[in-house]
Formats: C-alpha cells, structure tokens, sequence
C-alpha cells in the first residue's frame, strides 16, 4: 500500500521513519567499516546482520544486496515524495524543475554519505565489479522511476522522451550539486542546499534570462 | 598543433581521416572478437597488433588501453568540430544547445557500434571491472570536455556550474538519443539522426512553446 502524505506526517509514522533510516545507516556504515578492514569479497550479509543486530530478513528490507548497502545513496523517491510532485501545480517546464529541484533536495535530507565515505566506497568499488555494476543500474533505476513520476505529474507517456529528457536534465543537476557539495572547502552548505542551488542555476539558465 | 576546419577538409586530409577512422574501428573490432572467443583477461595488446598488423606504438595512439578499444564509443569532439563549436554565433541557451545538437551528431557519424555490438561488449563490461571503470571514466572525460568547449563558446568560466549543467544536459540527450535509436526496430535512422531528434525534442520542451 501506498503511504498517503497524511500517514507519513502522523507522530507514530514520524518514529518509524526516524527508525528506519537509522537502521539503514547502521546497515551500510558497518558493511562499509567491514569491507574497509576485511575487503569487501569477504564480507556476507550474515557478518552484517551480526554486527548491527538484524535478521537477514530484516537486511533484505532495507538492500538488495550487501552491493546495494554499501553504495548506500538515495535511491528512488519515497511515495509520499513522488506523490506530493506528481499532483503539483503547473506542467510546464519550469514548474516541474523547480518542484523536482524541491522534492529531490527533501529526499536528500533522508542522508547521503559523508565525503570521505563517498571517497572511501568508490575506492573498493574500482576493485569489485559486482559494486560498480550495482551502483550503475541503481543510478539507472532511479532515473526510470523519476521519468515515470514525471510523466504522471505532465500527464505524458511513461516512456515518452519529454519525460525522459527532464528526468536526465534533473539527474544532472542533482550530480552537480552534489559534486559541489564534495568539492567545497567548508561545507557549510548540506547536500540538499547545494542541489536546490544548482535547480536554481539550471532554471536562471534555461529562462527568458538566460539570453546574455 | 590544432588541424583547423580548412585542413580537415583538405583532399589529403579527407583520406588520412577515413585511414584513421579504419584502423580505428579494426583495432575495436578485433578487441571485441577476441575477448568473445578467448575471455577479455586472456587478450593482449600485442594479440591485437598482430591481427590487426599495427605496432603496439600505433595501437596506443588510438586507445590508452585494450578496455578503451573493446568500448570505442566516440570520444570527446576532434578538435576542428570542436572549434567549429565554440566559434559558432550566439551565446544563448537555445543557440548552443542547437549548435551543440549539431556537431555531436556530426561527431557520431564518425561511427557507433551497432546495437548487437554494444550488447555484447556490455555483456563482457558486467563481468570485468576495468571495462567498466574504464567506460566511466570515458563518459566522464567526455562531459568534462565538453564543458570546456561550451565554456569557450559561451565565455563563461570551464569549471562554472553553466558550463557543467549544459554539458550534462547534452550527454543526458544524446544517451536519450542513442537509447531510442538501439530500441528501433526498423533503425531507418541511423545514430546521429536520431541524436538530432532528441535535440530538437529537447528544445521544444525547454522553449517558451512547452507551456501545455
């Protein structure tokens, strides 16, 4: 079942939430710790389960591998997001990237891996081809399912190419604002500030202003 | 020395550009074919020279190595496409991203492989992880040249967020592109053809026309 934004927003929801997210942190800072000392072919879930104190089970909720969890990025929009976009006002173009900038710097918010992590988790995953394969399909993923939700809110075919060319758009400016992010000295500004300022550098350039 | 838009078209030039362009796609050729009948770590660089009939010098001035020959999808623009790129009228969004349609699809006549060729190098790419590292690393340099070469064209500084999002705004239509070409059944069009398309659609939605 589809969560409504009301359920999400309710206090018990909230907690769960909260639980959830710290537990899918427990589950990929300790498959990324383990690799780090062990190396990542010796690594199973069970070892994983073990040191954060979940079941398997538990595990397969959260990932879909011990690949998945040490990538660790956020994945697809949750459906309350994708819902709160799909039923936004305006279908033009404008409207729809600046409502994506904002609900993609609201997932964001849910944790994205620190920059040494980042670093740390790309420098095992140059060595293991199961990781990069799963990084490249997830990144893919993603960018189908934003493509759909996108269609729903412009009312365009699912795989129509209007769709798919904004999602692309969108998924470019949201690895520019992250790069950003990695690259600033001081990192005053989280991720979500960054990539919402990089909606608001794509829109500047794709508006009537745009003209120098 | 930069060969200039007049030396490329130059008779003499014309026919070292096809001579290029062939040893190019033989070395790719024999790459694929050889690491389908004997496993992509069993190959050599020297294995390829010899049936191709080229020194290892030359085989290095085409590929840094035999990851990048078994992927020999177009690099970054020649330099002549390039400069016909930047030197080109108008510093509008609109006007580069039309320009920026152009020259990319020029650029993809030079050759793409067919679709059951990508097929099988992606097939020999999931299981080798310098392959897949190596073609990372390939889209990446791309976009990082093409952003220098927008930044030219449009005065604006090479490692400035416009450059960045327009470059990456690029490869997401050419990859939306070259997806619709690999998934018609027909392939009437051929790559650049549909390149252009993907252009053209992507100027439709981002034009004042795409309010609905």
């Amino acid at each position: 079942m589809i969560p409504s934004d009301q359920q999400q927003s309710a206090p018990h929801e909230g907690l769960r939430e909260r639980r959830r997210r710290r537990t899918r942190a427990d589950l990929h800072a300790t498959t990324l710790r383990l690799a780090r000392d062990l190396g990542f072919a010796r690594v199973t879930v069970d070892m994983i389960c073990k040191e954060v104190g979940v079941s398997p089970r538990t595990f397969f909720n959260y990932f879909p591998s011990k690949e998945a969890a040490l990538f660790a990025l956020p994945g697809s929009l949750p459906p309350a997001l994708a819902d709160r976009f799909a039923g936004g006002q305006g279908q033009d173009t404008d409207a729809v990237l600046r409502d994506l900038g904002d609900v993609l710097a609201d997932h964001l918010r849910e944790g994205v891996p620190g920059p040494q992590e980042l670093e740390d988790t790309l420098r095992i995953a140059e060595g293991v081809p199961s990781v990069l394969a799963t990084f490249l399909a997830q990144c893919e993923a993603v960018e189908r399912d934003l493509a759909g939700t996108i269609a729903r809110r412009t009312g365009t075919p699912p795989d129509g190419e209007a769709a798919e060319l904004l999602a692309g758009i969108a998924m470019a400016t949201l690895r520019s604002g992250l790069k950003r992010w990695s690259q600033a000295r001081d990192h005053r500004d989280g991720p979500a500030e960054c990539v919402r300022d990089s909606f608001t550098a794509l829109r500047a350039l794709l508006g009537p202003a745009a003209v120098r």
